[in-house]
């Protein structure tokens, strides 16, 4: 039998072949939360450099879109991310980290996590947004040379 | 002066107007976690109806792009997601979701979660996914009528 290119839906899902499936511009999903409190702290992306990079460092790494550019958290800030736990969903494309992070915050707008407000729920009609943990931790003028 | 339709960088990051960002393909990124144990159990992706939808009801709706079709979590299953919190990031094109899962699980492999293997880290070259947290919670071919 001839060898396929694309591993079935079954080896994807069931195996322990590491095959994680890109998307169309070469990404995929990461969801960074911290590893004490559970709270989801960004979303970002890898490519395959920036994801081999975060394997072997144990430190993450991401694809900028907006800046089209391999990115080492907190290459600028100091806000590193110690990775102590990777893991992958069942496509295979999204991976799920768990980062100590170093530093008052993961979020370039100066809060511990991107996810500093809420929508309000059982709504309809127009949605004004509610803050929420939005106390700025740090201040990303002081931090960034230039934004993350 | 003219109205503008896209909002500057400010009011994104810093306004309390919903204004999501879908990607290209009209979608935006959702992590859904549990709310008693912060475990996250799947990434998937709303487009605008299902993110009404979500918003409306308090339960949640996604968009399958693999079935290309508006899909309310559980409907065939019985495995709903009650929103008890729904959080969006910097750029406004992430959300998060905290749920109480109804029934055995969220991942239509029969697992409470989709992140049942973890990726070794610090290493180089070819790598084995191990499994974690990987026993099945339910039978996907008895809970289906067809696959999720």
């Amino acid at each position: 039998m001839a060898m396929t290119e694309t591993p079935s839906k079954h080896a994807v899902e069931e195996g322990l072949a590491f095959a994680p499936r890109f998307d169309s511009d070469g990404l995929v999903t990461v969801v960074v939360t911290e590893v004490w409190t559970g709270e989801v702290l960004m979303v970002a992306h890898m490519n395959e450099q920036a994801l081999r990079r975060s394997i072997e460092t144990g430190e993450a790494w991401y694809w900028s879109r907006s800046r089209r550019a391999l990115w080492k958290k907190g290459e600028s800030s100091g806000h590193t991310q110690r990775i102590t736990e990777m893991r992958l969903d069942c496509d295979q494309d999204a991976i799920w980290i768990k980062v100590e992070q170093e530093g008052p915050g993961a979020c370039h707008t100066g809060r511990k996590s991107c996810f500093y407000r809420a929508v309000p729920l059982k709504q309809v009609g127009a949605i004004t947004l509610e803050f929420r943990d939005a106390a700025k931790t740090f201040d990303p003028a002081e931090t960034y040379g230039k934004s993350e």
